[in-house]
C-alpha cells in the first residue's frame, strides 16, 4: 500500500492508494478510531458496483451505516440535492457524532464533503474515489462544492477529509472516454511538476481502450500516489488558494474552464476542456518567451496520444467561451492571473496576460496542431 | 465605545457596542483594512429603517457595496433564499474578494453568515446586529445555519466574523415583545455567569412598554457588552462546542427547542421558549439537588417581571414536545446532556436527566409558578 501525508497541522490527513483497499476501508476507519455511525454518499452509477463491498467492509469492523444514492451526473451537485440528502441522514439517525463517506468520482466526493462540511455546522468525512480524476486530483486537498444557476462550484467550503481510501481496481470499471479524461490532470500535474511523467503516461495509452494490463494493474497505485504527492506537497504549500502556490493547479484551466461552460453540460467532459486549455496555456506560454518549442510538443503528444482533444469542435463559440472565461472565479478582482510554463516542471503565475490574447489563443485551438 | 476582545487565534475578532455605532461601519471596516466591495444582506423589516445609514456610511468610506434583501421571518432562512442570493451577489460582480455584510437580527445573522462562509468557498463577513437578541447572544461566536425540512439550524457552519458592530440605539425600533424575547438570554447569561445582572435586568423592565428613558439608553452599551463578554469568554473557551463547556449556553436551550418545534413558527418566539426552558431546567437542577429555592426564584422572578412566560400555553401538546426535544441536536449520540445550575452562576452538565425527567419538567410548566 502506498500512503501518502498532506500534512496541514491539525488537518493533516493520510491518502492510502492499494489495489483492493475499497474492502478495507471500515478497517482503515477503525484504525483511525472513527466513532459514531456512517453516512454512505454515491450516486447511481457507482452504487451498483462498488457499494455493496464498501457497506460489507463497515459490517466487518461493525459500523453502523445508511446508504444515500442521487442520480449521477454534474446536474444532481446543486442545493435541491444536499437538502434531499441531509434530511435522509436526519431521518435515519445521523447527528454530529457520524460520519460521511463519499464514494464515487468528482460529483460524489464535492457533494458529500460539502454535505459533511455543513452537516450539523461540520462532521467528518472520508473519500473513497472511484475515477481516475477524483483518485488523482479531486478527493485530496479539501476543495468541496455545489453549483449554482449562476455558475459552477460557486458554493462550496474548503474542508479536508479525515482520510482518503483509492482502490485503483475501480478504475477498471471506467470506460475508456472516462479514463482518458482522467489522465489530462496527470499530465497537467507532469507537466508543472514531473515531466518525466510524460513517458509513462505515452506508455499507458495503448492500454486504455484494450483494458490494462496485469502488470499495467500493478504499478496503477504508485503511478496515482506520485500524482498525490504533487497534489499535496503544493495544497500544503498553500492550503486556501491565498498564495498563488495553489494557483498552479490550475494550469490549463483557465480557459478549459471557459469552454467547458460555453456548452451543455456533458458535450465535452473536465479533462477534455482540461487537454484544450493546456494547449491553449502552451501557446500563451510560448508567447510570452517562456516555453521552448520542444517541450511544448512533448506535452502535447502526450494529449494526442491519450486521445485527448486539442483542437476546439467547430461548435464552440468563441466570444461565448471567452465571456464564460472572464466570469469564471479563477479571476481575482478583475485582473487576470494566468498560468503559464516557464519550462517542464516550472509554472509560474503571470498577469501578462491580456484579454486578446485570451482570444487569440481561442482561436489557435481553432487550427490542426501542426506536429508532434 | 466598549470593545470586547474574542481571541481565537486567527480567528480573533472584536465586537464594538456604541450608540451611534451604524454611522461608523465603513470607518470601522477601513480601519480593519476591508478591501473589496461589500454585500450588504439584510431583510425586508430591517432595511427600510437602516439599510440607508449603512449604505451612507460605507459610501463615506469609498466601499462599492450592493444591497440584497430577502423577506423577513425565520421561513425565509431557507437553502432557496441562500441561491436567490448568492446569485444575486454573483449577478452584482462579487467574488472572493468581497466581503458580506450582516444587517438585522439572528436570522439575517445565520443566513449571511452561512451565506459568506460557502460563497467561493468563504469570505469575510461583518456582523451588523439590529435586536437584542443578535446583539447580546447570535452575532457572536461563528455559529451560523439554516433550516431544512428536517429541522431547525441542521446545516450551517461555525464561521467567526471579521468584527461586530452594535449599535444599541437600533433597539429603540424593537416592539416590547422583541425586546423582552431578547432579554430571555441576558437572564440566561446572568443566570450561568453573573448573578449580580439579573437586579439590572429588573429594572429595565418598567421601561420596555414605556420605551427606554435617556439614562437607560446611554448605559445601554455597557449592559450589551456585558453579556458579549459573557459569551466571548465560553466561546473562546470551547469555540466548536466539543469540550462542554460552549454547552452552558444551551440553559434552558434543550425543552426549549422541543416546546419551539412543537408549535407553528412565530407562536412562541424563540426567548419566550428559552424563558419557559429555564424554568424547566431550574426544576430539574432542584430535583438533583443543586440550586436552592431562593435562587431559582430569583431568576424566575427576573422572567416574570420581563413578562416572559413562566407557564406552558394549554395548546403545546406535551408528548409533541418531547419527541422534538428527543430530535433536536443538543443531544449526542442518544445520550441526554443537560445544563444544570449547581448555583446561580455555576452550571454543570449532567447526564443524570432521563426521559421521564424531560416529561416531568415539561407537567411542571403546566402548573402556576407558585410564588416569587
Amino acid at each position: 500500500m502506498a500512503t501518502v501525508d498532506v500534512s496541514l497541522g491539525e488537518k493533516s490527513y493520510q491518502v492510502h492508494v492499494a489495489n483492493g483497499a475499497l474492502d478495507r476501508v471500515g478497517y482503515l476507519c477503525e484504525r483511525l478510531r472513527m466513532s459514531g455511525k456512517a453516512a454512505i454518499i454515491t450516486d447511481s452509477n457507482v452504487c451498483p458496483l462498488y457499494a455493496e463491498r464498501l457497506v460489507q467492509s463497515l459490517q466487518d469492523a461493525e459500523y453502523e451505516h445508511s446508504l444515500h444514492v442521487f442520480e449521477a451526473g454534474e446536474q444532481s451537485k446543486n442545493l435541491s440535492t444536499v437538502e434531499t440528502l441531509v434530511n435522509e441522514m436526519v431521518a435515519e439517525g445521523h447527528d454530529r457524532s457520524s460520519f460521511v463517506i463519499a464514494l464515487g468520482g468528482g460529483v460524489v466526493g464535492d457533494m458529500a464533503g460539502f454535505i459533511a462540511s455543513i452537516y450539523y455546522r461540520g462532521i467528518p468525512f472520508i473519500q473513497v474515489p472511484t475515477t481516475v480524476m477524483a483518485q488523482v486530483d479531486s478527493s485530496v486537498g479539501g476543495k468541496t462544492a455545489v453549483d449554482i444557476s449562476a455558475g459552477k462550484n460557486l458554493i462550496g467550503a474548503f474542508y479536508q477529509p479525515k482520510m482518503v481510501v483509492a482502490d485503483p481496481t475501480t478504475l477498471l470499471s471506467l470506460s475508456p472516454r472516462v479514463i482518458r479524461e482522467g489522465m489530462a490532470e496527470m499530465v497537467k500535474h507532469a507537466a508543472i511538476r514531473a515531466p518525466r511523467m510524460l513517458q509513462a503516461l505515452q506508455r499507458l495509452a495503448d492500454e486504455i481502450d484494450l483494458g490494462f494490463s496485469l502488470n499495467t494493474i500493478e504499478h496503477l497505485p504508485t503511478l496515482i500516489a506520485e500524482n498525490i504527492e504533487i497534489k499535496a506537497r503544493i495544497v500544503e504549500a498553500d492550503e486556501k488558494e491565498t498564495k498563488g502556490v495553489r494557483a498552479y493547479l490550475n494550469f490549463g484551466h483557465t480557459l478549459g474552464h471557459g469552454i467547458e461552460a460555453s456548452v451543455p453540460y456533458g458535450e465535452l467532459l473536465h479533462g477534455e476542456v482540461v487537454s484544450l486549455g493546456i494547449r491553449a496555456a502552451l501557446y500563451l506560454s510560448a508567447k510570452y518567451g517562456k516555453i521552448s518549442p520542444g517541450e511544448s510538443k512533448e506535452i502535447l503528444r502526450t494529449l494526442r496520444v491519450l486521445e485527448l482533444p486539442l483542437e476546439l469542435p467547430p461548435r464552440i463559440d468563441i466570444e461565448t467561451a471567452l465571456d464564460k472565461t472572464a466570469k469564471d472565479k479563477k479571476f481575482c478582482s478583475g485582473s487576470i492571473r494566468f498560468v503559464l510554463l516557464n519550462s517542464l516542471g516550472h509554472p509560474v503565475l503571470s498577469e501578462d496576460v491580456t484579454a486578446q490574447d485570451l482570444k487569440d489563443a481561442l482561436l489557435h485551438l481553432t487550427t490542426p496542431v501542426q506536429e508532434y
